[in-house]
């Protein structure tokens, strides 16, 4: 299974951004563990980074044909981007939500999702493991 | 008269998106009609596509001394992109909004739409349709 | 194709109300413009207006058997007449929503139309020419 | 005991207009039912159907007099129409509200009603049966 | 000055309707005062009623060429008749809203005016009076 | 047909209760008053009472494999209970909603109820007569 | 009859204040009006401006044992000043809320009065004369 | 690690319920799946269901001392049950939110968790999957 | 006087839960203080701890006939247990709310409280002299 | 201990004013139970009363230094005087409010406090005994 | 240039109020830092500072006649003092709205600012130094 | 001290675009004046303008270890964009927010800044002076 990982706008600053909130984990670091975690579960990965919405619409339109799954952490774009929600919506391909951070426990704006309804499910608040776990989500429904 | 049409964020993917929702016509197929009518009305007519809010309000800017009217798709846009709003408010051309998909019959974030105000007037629900009426929406303007 | 139009509360009064805002053209003279239109679209087109709910809802029902489609500017019922919706839910004849304005650009209370959800698509903000590219909309409808 | 049964908007399309809805019952049929009813229970009916608020205004105005209990189905009109609210304060004769179909499982504007409040009671989703139960809630009142 | 003053639904039943709210007084008195305070006043008045928005409507229009000024309590469409808004608004007439009872002070619903905004002015809770005042509102604009 | 009453919170103390709101019946009375309309109706009736949500859910899922419809007077569970809701939609057995008052006449948190859209109908407003009603509401749907 | 009329906060600067929309009158030259006015009625009035709440809720502590009647325009305090409503409740003077301007066709902050509940009437939108009739419906009620 | 898995409202139907939304598995072959994949990744595991707001605040506390750690569903309490959060806030062991489906593709009731904030995390919509992956997410943390 | 002190959910975890928040008090040492008081005042206090929303409306009804006075502490219950409002107002017994915390300072959904309206008083933000002080609160009324 | 009692506006009117609600206690026999309360609890209290926001401002500013502990009723000010709560928040000194009555029982715009969150506690509902209350809350505090 | 500036409710505890929000800068610190920018840009300034509504109106309105500009820092007020703003309306003085801190980064009911619609611009978040670029504004804007 | 100025979407337009609302100076002259003055207070500064949001976003990454302050007027995106909020506060360099007019005197949704929450202050209605403030307010925090 071939999955694709789009991490949204900051998520580059991973490690040197508020790492009170954020953790000190690099962007890097991160993309390693998921990588190793890919490897257990027999998938293959890649990992990508986009701050434009409309890089992260065209990430997810050219992931049609090559991958099977989609792991994607929208960041900011979770409260309002409606074109990643249409883009997800129109390639048909089964997407999963996930947060480094509970994002319930946080600022009001940040408890509204608009993607998450388009998506299979959604993770957050586990940091790096919340991407490690979504793999596994996707892996499992294919075992079965 | 000059008119620039600008298909929004996901209107690359028509045909093949949601055929349920938007038809099983092509974008391509969906320009080739939009052009036989322009050349019936006497319209010449360039047509652009944009994942990206920027790219839209660029071409917006850029329209400016070449095209005397705009017919406008913001797709998901439509809801939240007030810099869109702005840039066609912005450039003094008449714009018409249009949809392929009566957006009042779908889900409730659909029924807001912040670029209306600033448009000429909106036409929606006659899926290819809508930009043929909207041309003649404009041609119509130009005879009176 | 047998198509009603249907003018609501005051367009009466067109010509003599508020011309800055609905400009100069009398109700007489919209009615010639939307038959002149029907004429070189192959249409025949009836038209009536009324001021009254009840009305309204009377005309639609009666549509059944004899008009193939609908042209409704539902005027200041559009924000609150659920009955003119529910009629046009309950004959199930193919309906356009008209405006001669951008009722967007109007007062906030113009932006809701509960009628919107159960017409076939909406044209507003062209003047008379809403009601043209109305026709012209219903006129394709059959050529496809 | 004399009842008037106020069938609201649309309810003369009964079994033609969306039966998955509203049953394929005609109004006529729903009628004779509901007489059949009263004359089980005894009492009078009369039953009239308007799709004008003002009509039925004026038919709770003159039921004073005559009617000493009124059922009345308001159709649309129950989202909005206060001054059918205010007719049924107005006249103090005992009202029951019915409707055909459980409106709290349809669209949200459904979930409101402006007359309800003004009514002794409120039965709704039993399709013809909700009227017969209105009687026997009537009869029942008496009886006591 | 020719003034036409039109009461809303279920005026007709004033004196009989809710005298705590609404006092003993009919609509035959009411009138009679309102006549005497014309007379008083130097000003030919003309009063109707009606319990239809389309009949409002319709009288709103007629009024035009023949009356220079306009009384009305709107009665229960004061919270929702957009369409009487709009005729007052189009006829262009000066227009005074009058109520019997101080609607602020009742249920929350009818704290809203949908036509007040397109009045000259406003006068409520003074019963008849608040009609005997319109009148004078009116004389007074027409002295200056 | 075998029914299983339910009475939410607070109605154990039926009779002794706000009786100039809930009537001077008490829960006795009033199960012997379903009792007497069911056996009329050919029906078997069980009538149990609960303080607690939980007890409620528990009695549903034990209705399943014993009874065929489920009467349901939930009290202040009304308002937010989606346990309720829940179950009522997991046991798949037809259920009416009865209050013993017109809950849209009292407080505005009682104007909601989270278990409406799940029931077949909803019966409220009569007092004991509500149960009764409910019955044959069931009855009814059995004869046809 | 002993009337006292409390002019709110910025009244003191009528007629310099934004003429187009409070008029040219200066308060001394309304004050005459209102006086000549109490002259015609038999009235005998005082009148009073202030621009702080506490003053006003003083004012009409005060008018206790003197007053009558009051006569208020509380200017911005109309929409928050709740001292000001619980006073007017407190001394149980009856009291006309007036205001210069029609509030309803301003910003819609202006919408909401928080004392027309516990006023006698209120009247708005005839400049000085507001306070004219203000003074007549007093007089009209004291004839009655 | 001992961890308690918390199954709310109406689980205990699992299969029986509404299988197109919550599949065919029973609440024991959930237990069973959850018990392997505990067993995999060395935890220990109870899984206990209860229909009681009360009884899951009760198992919360009874907690301390036992568990190091709590995955609840807590069903359709996830809405309102403010007492369930406030156990989850005053034991001080890691718990993690899981449900079956995806909430936010539902009814909008759904879209807010009250327990989310007191969480560690959240995993919703991968079936029974959600629970196996808030093990790893629990054992994960364990290893780090 | 007989008092029954009621505490609601989580509320059997004082001292040992959030201290920063609630004190280092326990329930028994809470209790302790509460008897102390009640012996200061000449009152007998039993005190009760439930974390079932049943059990408190079960407290409530029971405490009929026994008791003349109620104090509780709803705990979470405050916000949304409708429920144990309807069993408060049923009972008639004069009853005292009360918080430990000031709950206006905390998170917004603890401002609400859905019992506050049926209660006698509300005492909130002293700790456990929150009760003390609604003890004196009962005897106080006794006295006069 | 040295405690300012704050009476806020309209209360000077206390035992004329509405008694039904406010019961028929004089400002002056209040003020004597407070003190009498004080003496028992060997406090030093000083009573003011003002209708204007900004005294009660000074009057705050000013217990600095003087007063160890202040006991304020804000009347309506409770419910918009944000000057209030920044002074209370400002001054640092201890600070209950106080309400004679059950503002929650009360009208919708009485549940809310801008002034609670920023005071140690909240006591209403209680008549005068509010007051006495709130010392002793005070004079509890002293004591630990 | 001769510019007043207006100090709102509880500035005048600077300094000693909350220093951690508000700074350790005494009001006199604060004016003496005012008049050295304004010594180094040729203003002449005068500072007040008052803690009620009608204090502040008034000196709006003398500043008639002297002053050509004014720097507002309403403090509390801002956020409901409908009064305050109309007085910056009516006399049509060009103001700038300051503020010491950040205030949208503060509680939710300083976002918002009804004065700010009248005044020419606003300048928040700089300590003392939101005064002195006002008056830098109001100078850039003379020599302009 | 190195100071970024990012001007948002549309900016590049200015002087042609809405004259009335933006001023005629053009992007290049505004940018003039603000290097004029940062000339003046020993500033360098550096000017950007982005249509596109993922690009401001980009920009403010790339100001890390090259600027130490940052002036942003973010145009639409000021409303919506969360990613440029979450871009500024994941950098730590001090941001101040400007604006050419006062957002609060134009369309309400003008009135939200998703951004302000996280800048250092808010400078808002003096045309090219917001930048020149801005810039102000940032070199004296330096000499603080």
């Amino acid at each position: 299974m071939n999955v694709l990982v789009i991490h949204g706008p900051n998520l580059n600053l991973l490690g040197t951004r508020e790492p009170a909130t954020y953790g000190s984990l690099s962007l890097e670091e991160l993309n390693a563990r998921i990588l190793r975690e890919a490897e257990l579960l027999g998938l293959q990965v890649s990992c990508v980074q986009y701050n434009s919405e409309g890089a992260i619409v065209d990430a997810l339109h050219s992931a049609r044909g090559t991958f099977e799954a989609i792991v994607i952490n929208p960041g900011a774009f979770t409260h309002y981007a409606y074109a990643v929600r249409d883009a997800i919506a129109a390639i048909g391909i089964p997407t999963v939500e996930v947060h480094l951070t509970n994002t319930s426990a946080r600022e009001p704006f940040r408890e509204t999702s608009v993607v998450a309804a388009v998506c299979r499910g959604s993770i957050s608040g586990f940091g790096a493991d919340s991407y490690r776990l979504a793999l596994r989500a996707l892996a499992n429904v294919r075992q079965v």
